[in-house]
């Protein structure tokens, strides 16, 4: 694995590069992403082209023998540029334009912009692609960072427009798809559809999820278009671009099917400050992040580009913007490295090199200070690097259990929560979660992945169930668990015919006749567990597996598969990975709270994510290559495989 | 009392009605409302009417020998209608047009839509109006709902300035009325008033409160347009609407007053999540709804209409639209449904006959689930149908105690709460549930009802009282509570020469020197009981009948009146209710929490809202003739009354 | 020290005048202040004044024997003037008008409206300049109130490219001050740029602070073009404004430069109820306010105009804007008064003569009931009248601690907060209270006072210091205590060379490596005491005098300079404040909690904000001249200095 950093070398004087790349070679690191927002240094008046410093940083970087990733600017474009096409702004849901000031000012449907975006990055690719250093590409940055998928500009209904007339033909059957009949909501030509906002209460939810995909796929040829253009001008390279965490606006199996390489941003601090984690939560993992806030990307990005993937931007410090931004503990920076290892990574990248002391970042980490020193994560930086050496290369092996993960599924429940706590990346993280802390490896696949081979498959929910994915499904012979409301919506988002589960209905022969979202605080009690949020009435012949306590039926199973009615609570998630362990002949650790473990096909690694020391010799795994059994807080231990 | 439901035939295939229409006559229902939201099916372009849909399905219910109300479309104009005016929506207090893609998206002032409102149902009326089978009809859906009453577009404006001059003559005397003067913000003509919305600060109470009048105004003149035409076209036919739960943003014995029959949608569950009810009473009625709810809208829109009333969309499952969205309790459906009966319901409704499987309600319950079969209520309607059999037509006494109600008040405490936790509608509701616990039948009427022959009258509070109301409350020798701010404000919201009471010191000689609101948690301290919110100091030669432990002076009276210069607590009012029930001659109960009780002419009933048994035998009404003493959760059970 | 009141003849018949006027006098009262929102009178056509009304007004008061501080009408525009130029008004930062209909609906850029402003003071100043009973003028009223500060007109951006081109001369030089490569913000002239607000994410801090200075100076200029016509036409008049409590929006220095007397608008119930203040306090202090409320203000306005201050708007009962509105306790409004007499008010008038009946402000209480009776404060204003006789007039000594306050600091933390909780003004206050916990006096002064002849100066943060301020306290050989985040930043937002605490490390020789920003809860352990909300990694050769229980250093001293990593709780500030008083010699008292003490030249005050009753004789001040060392809630006993 690669170590590598961030890098804006217009933000620093001249002077000073040949001496920070000397420096990033020292600390163990090879590669270097730069270019990102570069735009209006790259382009200061409209077709002017200053290159020159570009070349010269290049070549700088170059000659002190780190490798290159270079980025299309787009994410950035110029005050000229905006003055230039007003329109091409996003327009929010609230009817206001998204203007200049920061970054990520564009619609995804402004065929203006579509088109600068296509200059630039040819621009880029002519004059780079066969640069001997630069080894691979990164699209703009962060699609969708600040709620930018979604615009509501006349760009964006016109896209939309088309994007209903190729989907169903004509307007009568998209009418008939959605429904519209319900409130007199039906067109008489596609001309006549707006986006589904500034409505008087909730729109159609079918129009809304059309709205989401036709929004995710304006990313996906947005981003398609700028790919195509470097494997065009620059063969051989790697093109990737940097996801973010958390985050489900649009399809990233998608956008990953044009890439070589997933790469993501990786927070955990913040993740935890700004996600559903409870007060507990936050407290006793302030200076860590949750156990497996990383190793949930890890999995889910490596399954979104073919396996091949890394971390583009790692947290080296406090960051700037969560509510509240702490320090990581002394360590975690490498184990959050290290963890990256574990799960597969071809490299992690620091972000960023140098702390900038200006701008909307300058509370945000670096690698070194502002004033050049060393910042605390660089000595980790070193030691990984050392430890990357030590163990060599890893490779990782298929994991033996599958979790499967739709973004479709995000956006439906997001549509229609029917209870205000239904929340869809929660309920995949607990499930996620409960594997994790029994030393399962995961992998998080998509809805179309090949499942054969696992040993067990977990489908936390699955709102839509095709007859194609049932027919895959049924001639598994691993245990299954599918969660709750699956199968329980058409592709359209309406009621399928005979109810839920629909299609699921041929493996697991039960009716969901009427469904409840509870008020927390309110639970069904079980034997030892409880549910709560999510209750579902099934009508079956099935005896229940597992029942609440006043007999209502919670767990059926037919055959390897088993259906979970309700939303599980960490006990009786505990209860049905113990169970579906048995049945697969997979191994269960006891881990102490905040140990995680993961394996390579030849080392496995352990992490302890708590605050004090834990020792871990009971796991019986004998002498470890790196580090040691009586683990630190932030330690990383490291065994062969024998 | 008839049973019904609400059906959509253009919803389903033509070729389910009639086993539609001989399902629902099976089930013991006898009325269904139908066309409610069918606008573009009925007229599918400008001017072109598809009336063969409608003919159809009409016959085939009336052939299954069902009655008809038949609604006025008006809640859902089409798309090529709004095109065709795109200024008929109404623009919210940011200043934003609410656009089409759900329903109500239309201004209740725009003059284009009320000619079109005029126009359809003219047409439907020409057509339908003297068809055997209508029996009554619906005018438009929910007057008000998501917001809609209140509207700030140029139409608004427009009719307010007339609203203005019609009202006050000249601008000066507008000026003298709302004190203009206070910040210079006096007219010169009535074309210089504009709504009063995105001021800087709050705009003048004086102006919000003609605003909110002229917008109830806009909906009376709105709705009577319609009911002239039905009236004329359709001879013989109730007119009705449907009022919500809990909404006071337009005057509803206003509206009433051209109705036939008042009916009201009553959803128990989600009134209960949706409002100010605890976190405990949320928790311990989940799957009831608190117990007054019901019951106090039955008594508030019997109000409305002289008397005559029904519910035309009651609840039958988990619906869709609150927080959280739990199911009934076994038997609940038919407890509301007979406490209605017993308040005096010509017809209970449900909504709606089939869970429609598509658009923005397809997770709302029905009497069916989308595919076809009994969803749990279906066996419950059947239940309540043979109960009305067994018992025959119930007929409603005048209660012994009234309780009155404004909207107007409502519309003044929101303007000038002056503490935010003073909420009319809580205030009103805690005194209706002080009575209703001991088993008194209420009758909520208006400020203009007469009021003899009660033997006591309760006003929770009633800003602005005039000297007639005086001279009328004077004449009265029963016992009369009157609650906090009465008499505070003039017609105009100011506050009266002499202070609050204002016109009320002529009976209660006290002056309200200063008033205080209070954080929650601050109390004062009485014998066993409480104020809080909200208390006001009295400058009087009385001496209190109820004072504070520090002196203070809470409840005043004189002859047959008091009044009660605080927010009292739960316990205060439940000594207020024994005073005055002892001096009134009526008989209180002692019933356990969670038991309702309800006469008519004939019967009693009582209802366990509670989740557990409750046995009633200790209220010594002897041998029910339906059910038993020891109810069970949600059960209903009716004595003779001897 | 003169009492006085806020009169509105125009809101009252004039045949009340006379009489209004003695009973002022007869109150105690010698100065009254109207005109303040009178110009739709004045004016009330375009060109066209009724003078009539207004000179005989002051005629009537004047004969009374009060003295008139008349107001410039500017806050309240009429309508007339609002629809001649419609885009006068200023826009919100979400791009809405705030239009006419309540007041300071005007944006301070418009060029149209400042000639308006100067033609309505000239008029005013031409025709009652030189009245023999006017003796002081006020500027408008409350600038900034209701969020007016910031407006983002096209007049509004105008002006702020004029002030950036200004300020930076060449737009490469604010390219570079803001860090405008960051991303790609680059302008390439001044017309490009515009408001920071609207933007995707957040906008360049360095932008808005700039954006903020802007908006502070159009706010100094626009009262300082007033001032300039009053000094012209009304010779030898002081010239004031009101000021607000915690109220940072523009800097109150700055405009102080141009009065000749401070004032501000006390009302200490509200305060309480709208700020950071706990729930607990919120119940303690419900009916007096926090004991520190009205002292912090008086010690901070003394500070903005050299000395000269009185309190304009001084609450004498319930108010109407807070979220609740109590009463004060009895003898709070006197306290109030007197404790504005100890601070050094040249007059204290109370807000408002009489409670209007009508519009906005109905609910606020007055010296007069609406009926015109006295109200509860009437009497106070008496004993306080007598006081007043009995002391004599006082004069203030400088105090022996300073405290340093700067408004570009409160913007630099509400642009950059880092963590949530970390609010300027709670600092400060938390800071002055420990210091008037322990009996001292307090001069809050501005960054460029003169700190020589203080015995101890305190700065709980600053984070702009320039070499002239390190070069000022390098002087003082007095203990100074400065506070975390100190010389974090350069003058334009950027991080320092050699990083925090930038200029001051020349003074104590620490580096700020690192921050952290820390959730509610999670708190650092001393002994004794702890840190919370931010804390700081210090590299430095000095050993630190206070540290965390793990080692980390908190306070850093060299000489008599500390400085302090982190956000102290009270007991580490009372800790703080014990060490310094010793060291300079102050004598620290042990006040009850509740009592506050303040000394003029002459007499030692102390007050009783508790609600119960404190005895406070060992305090040993001997024989009070006013009240009794036994001390009632609300009371106020003062002793002469021997």
């Amino acid at each position: 694995m690669k170590l590598g950093c961030c890098y804006f070398p217009e933000h620093w004087p001249e002077e000073m590069w040949a001496d920070d790349a000397r420096r990033m070679r020292e600390m163990g690191l090879s590669l270097v992403r730069i270019g990102e927002f570069a735009w209006s240094r790259i382009e200061p008046e409209p077709g002017r082209f200053d290159w020159g410093w570009l070349d010269r940083a290049i070549e700088t970087l170059a000659d002190a023998g780190l490798t290159i990733m270079l980025c299309t600017p787009t994410a950035t474009p110029p005050k000229w540029l905006v003055d230039s096409m007003p329109d091409m702004v996003a327009i929010d849901e609230q009817g206001r334009p998204r203007g200049f000031g920061s970054r990520r000012h564009y619609c995804f449907s402004h065929q203006g912009y579509r088109e600068q975006s296509r200059r630039i990055t040819r621009a880029l690719a002519e004059r780079y692609g066969e640069h001997r250093a630069i080894t691979a590409w990164q699209t703009d940055n962060e699609y969708g960072c600040h709620d930018t998928v979604l615009s509501f500009s006349d760009a964006a209904a016109e896209a939309f427009r088309a994007w209903c007339a190729a989907r169903y033909g004509t307007v009568e059957a998209l009418n008939t798809a959605w429904g519209n009949v319900f409130w007199s909501m039906e067109y008489r030509s596609f001309a006549e559809i707006d986006p589904p906002h500034l409505t008087v209460t909730e729109a159609n939810p079918s129009h809304w999820l059309d709205y989401r995909r036709f929004a995710s796929d304006q990313v996906v040829s947005f981003n398609a278009a700028q790919v195509a253009i470097l494997r065009d001008l620059s063969p051989g390279r790697d093109v990737t671009h940097n996801f973010m965490g958390f985050f489900t606006e649009f399809d990233h199996h998608d956008v990953g099917r044009d890439l070589d390489v997933a790469t993501w941003d990786s927070y955990p601090l913040g993740f935890l400050e700004q996600f559903w984690f409870s007060e507990e939560e936050k407290t006793a993992y302030l200076r860590q992040g949750h156990p497996d806030i990383a190793a949930f990307h890890h999995d889910l990005y490596r399954g979104c580009s073919d396996g091949r993937w890394g971390i583009i931007e790692q947290q080296p410090g406090p960051v700037n913007w969560a509510r509240f931004n702490p320090a990581p503990l002394d360590g975690m920076v490498a184990l959050w490295t290290l963890e990256a290892m574990a799960h597969g990574a071809e490299f992690v990248s620091y972000f960023r090199w140098r702390q900038a002391p200006f701008a909307q970042e300058q509370m945000h980490a670096g690698l070194l200070r502002p004033d050049s020193a060393d910042a605390p994560a660089a000595d980790e930086a070193r030691m990984v690097a050392d430890v990357i050496g030590e163990i060599g290369p890893q490779e990782i092996a298929k994991a033996k259990v599958a979790l499967v993960f739709s973004y479709d599924a995000a956006w439906v429940y997001g549509i229609q929560p029917q209870g205000q706590s239904f929340r869809y990346l929660e309920l995949v993280y607990e499930w996620y979660s409960a594997l994790r802390r029994r030393g399962l490896d995961v992998d998080i696949v998509s809805v179309d992945a090949a499942l054969d081979g696992y040993s067990a498959v977990f489908v936390p929910t699955l709102p839509n169930i095709s007859p194609a994915w049932i027919k895959d499904i049924e001639e598994l012979t691993c245990p299954i668990l599918i969660g709750p409301r699956s199968g329980s919506k058409t592709h359209n988002l309406t009621i399928p015919e005979g109810l839920a589960p629909g299609e699921l209905r041929k493996l697991v022969p039960i009716t969901v006749t009427r469904v409840e979202s509870l008020r927390d605080g309110v639970v069904g009690e079980g034997d030892g567990w409880t549910i709560s949020r999510w209750i579902e009435e099934v009508e079956t012949d099935l005896s229940p597996e597992l029942a609440l306590k006043d007999g209502r039926g919670v767990v059926f199973a037919r055959d390897n598969i088993r259906y979970c009615a309700a939303w599980p609570d960490r006990s009786l998630l505990d209860l049905l990975v113990e169970r579906i362990a048995g049945e697969a002949g997979l191994d269960l650790m006891d881990l102490p709270e905040g140990i995680r473990i993961r394996r390579t096909a030849s080392h496995i690694f352990a992490f302890n994510y708590a605050a004090h020391d834990i020792d871990v010799s009971a796991l019986g795994l004998g002498e470890p290559v790196v580090g040691s059994a009586h683990m630190a807080p932030a330690a990383t231990v490291i065994w062969t495989i024998l």
